[in-house]
């Protein structure tokens, strides 16, 4: 396909100017209805709903047959069983169709009649000149031109993150998630089997997709795994990948089988392969908008040397072992740091790293900005787990003050956290946020305000030095590449 | 000390008919402040405030001296700088006052001094027959004698677990964790520096109280490690322990010297005793709090192979990964339970373990539960993982329905959930529900309605994972003992 072709193809894939949904229905629950309330939710497009046993779906007029549409088709969504499909295709490529989507399940996945029946249906595309994703898709999603044909997932928060996945119900969770962490979303596609189109080539589309800054992905097994790597060795010079590879171990490997019909392949091998091609490997979704956070509102370390700031001596052990087992150093201060937090800290201090204020309260800023400046400038320490509170706390806010007060004290600690960020900048290094206990900044419009100054919140030490684990190993990559 | 004396001893600290604060403050933000507020929260005793600079506090006449009180004192809270502890102690001597709770800092944990004062403070209390919380305790509470003297913690919810927490910090932070995953306290120990009363004690104590089904503990260092293990055999045949034991790394064992001034120890030692006296070590408050959810609502199960059913293909690779890497086994089905799932699910089931149920909607409870029942029949299975919906979902709650339809479908769902534990009661195996995505079951409202019906809620398979495997082990332990 000629670089021109593809373009065409992906525009009309991603930013459609017409629409038609086949299988197109009436019935709550179904497919064909939560694709049409989502493609209607927007103006930019022109909609023909398809199917020849009804006159009118959500209001707008159905059309019995693709010919009888008047206008051109970019993208035509297929929800109808699968061995109609064959004959929808037929349709498309006489009435002209671009691309398609199909959603219909029972193809590859179901046995040997279902791939017999996809390998039909890519060979009347393939001479149509059809591009299309699926089958057993559960759909895709464009924010910036207002696309989605997802029936079960809400509106989707626009933003700089891509998600390819290899699982419908696992991408809706990693977007759901993702928009509970304040990540907003430029493009989503759920594969389904890559009959046509595989995760390879959406791969490439998004390493030169303006909207997107961050690819993610979930993925079962890779049908060009030489290309993918090959892809990603670039791509993450310029735009970090993340991926959650599923299908590690023995049942989970079988379990991807009878899902996807793809072979899991050797976990070690994919391990070594994601390294070497600078793409960070995580566990879980969790762990997914973990990282991607970080990615999104700070700088990368230099190093893995950490220094932790905590209100209370237990958290900053429980911090220094998380740290420890995360592939961190946990900092020493310089002697410089040591002399500094001497004359700002209470004598009981720790003496050491993790500094312990050693009970110095919210109150008290006075102290803990001091003592934050003073490790950001240690020279010996690379990022910083702050585990006290910087005069923001929704029980300080909860109770003791009128509306006039709050709003004071939230624009006081509006100066206190962006003091933060542009001393972040300042010395490149990060601070990762780890909520010191659940009445502080479990509140969700607290960890928004913390976000919105560009500072991700963690619920616990663990997550996030396992994610500065993960920066400080790409920051090497890169330095290497 | 004499059993007789001992229980007297207990029954001062944990349930007092009168208390002496001393240090009493009127200042918020002090800890004479924050003690006073919530131990007069409680009409259940007598509390004195004494401070020789002020005449009242919170509304209530201040004594100048321990020696004016007119009435007996059980427990005397004693909130004062440091150096003034000794002559403190000594009134409370000369006052026949029976227990103590020391919250001021500067003891041995500052260093020599701090240590000399410490001995001194040791031994006027035991030439008086005081025992003592302390020093550098963050104070204690008992929900049942209503008693709190913990300044900075807020109201404790009671029930049927205890806490001793060798940080105070991290003990408020477990705390308040537990409360949002519903669990309530019978009793919270800040145990400080231990230098009267050791971390030992308390759990010979807990062993024998009748409000505490399960024990849990923050420990940084045993003092009386052998006393601690022989103890911990006795007690998990009845009660479960489970504790987080920190300093397992380099520096965070050097942090743990700084802090409580205690040895951590070997790790490899501390996890073998741990096993051997029955203790379930986990990792973190989280890890904690999902232990005991699962202790406090669900059956042991007999083995570690699991059924897992999902409605989505990826949901269930991902459950079963997790599962392995948790050291659980995907269970094999046996042909019985294939049949039978194969009557109930569409065609493109997966077939085997996991059990995906193919995009079968929460609608249609129908096929769900017939699917959970035969699971939970099988003999291969020993606990269940569902990640699906039980016709419970705030989408379902929040936009389609009048409030007469959402009290409806609530009882219908209540009715779904007790459904689900008689099963789990009658077959003796667990069913931990994993969230299938964020906007179900993320809502505090719905997480707290399925712990009410005995079903606990982890927000990933492989928070569950680690946990049935925590109780699997349990339950082998229990069965060699």
């Amino acid at each position: 396909m000629a670089t021109r072709d593809k373009q065409d193809h992906w525009k009309c894939l991603f930013a459609p100017h017409s629409v038609a949904v086949v299988g197109a229905s009436n019935t709550p629950g179904s497919w064909g209805y939560g694709i049409m309330r989502h493609l209607i939710a927007s103006a930019k497009r022109k909609v023909y709903p398809v199917n020849p046993t009804t006159t009118e779906v959500l209001g707008i007029p159905v059309y019995d047959t693709m010919a009888n549409i008047p206008g051109l088709v970019d993208l035509a969504v297929i929800a109808v069983s699968a061995h109609q499909v064959p004959q929808v295709m037929r349709q498309c490529v006489q009435k002209g169709v671009k691309t398609a989507v199909i959603v219909s399940g029972g193809f590859a996945e179901s046995g040997e009649q279902g791939s017999k029946l996809e390998a039909e249906v890519v060979k009347i595309a393939r001479q149509g000149g059809i591009r299309f994703i699926g089958p057993n898709s559960m759909g895709h999603a464009d924010t910036s031109s207002e696309l989605s044909i997802l029936a079960w997932t809400g509106e989707i928060a626009p933003g700089p993150v891509a998600l390819i996945s290899q699982s419908g119900n696992y991408g809706h969770r990693i977007i759901h998630n993702g928009m509970s962490f304040g990540i907003g979303f430029s493009k989503f596609i759920s594969t389904g089997n890559e009959a046509d189109l595989r995760l390879e080539d959406y791969l490439e589309y998004l390493a030169q997709d303006g909207n997107t800054k961050v690819i993610t992905a979930y993925i079962e097994g890779l049908r060009e795994g030489r290309r993918f790597f090959q892809l990603a060795r670039e791509i993450t010079i310029n735009k970090p990948i993340i991926v959650i590879k599923a299908g590690g171990t023995k049942e989970s490997a079988r379990a991807v089988r009878s899902h996807t019909t793809t072979l899991a392949g050797s976990d070690a091998v994919y391990t070594a392969a994601f390294r070497q091609a600078g793409v960070i490997r995580v566990d879980d979704d969790d762990e997914l908008c973990d990282v991607v956070s970080a990615l999104l509102y700070q700088p990368l370390p230099r190093g893995n040397r950490i220094g932790i700031l905590t209100i209370g001596g237990g958290m900053g052990v429980v911090a220094a072992e998380a740290g420890e087992r995360e592939g961190l150093e946990v900092a020493r201060l310089t002697a410089s740091t040591l002399e500094k937090l001497d004359t700002y800290l209470p004598p009981r201090w720790s003496h050491g790293n993790p500094v312990d204020m050693a009970g110095v309260s919210m109150a008290e800023n006075s102290v803990t900005f001091p003592s934050l400046w003073a490790l950001m400038e240690d020279e010996n320490i690379d990022a910083i787990l702050l585990q006290a509170p910087v005069g923001f706390s929704t029980k300080r806010l909860s109770s003791l003050f009128n509306s006039e007060e709050i709003k004071a004290l939230r624009q006081e600690e509006e100066r206190n956290l962006s003091l933060i960020r542009q001393r972040v900048i300042e010395h490149g290094k990060p601070v990762f946020m780890v909520k010191p206990a659940v009445e502080f900044v479990s509140d969700p419009d607290v960890s928004a305000f913390f976000r919105r100054e560009g500072i991700p919140v963690y619920p616990s030490p663990r997550r996030a030095a396992r994610v500065l684990n993960h920066l400080a190993w790409y920051r090497r990559y890169l330095n290497q590449h």
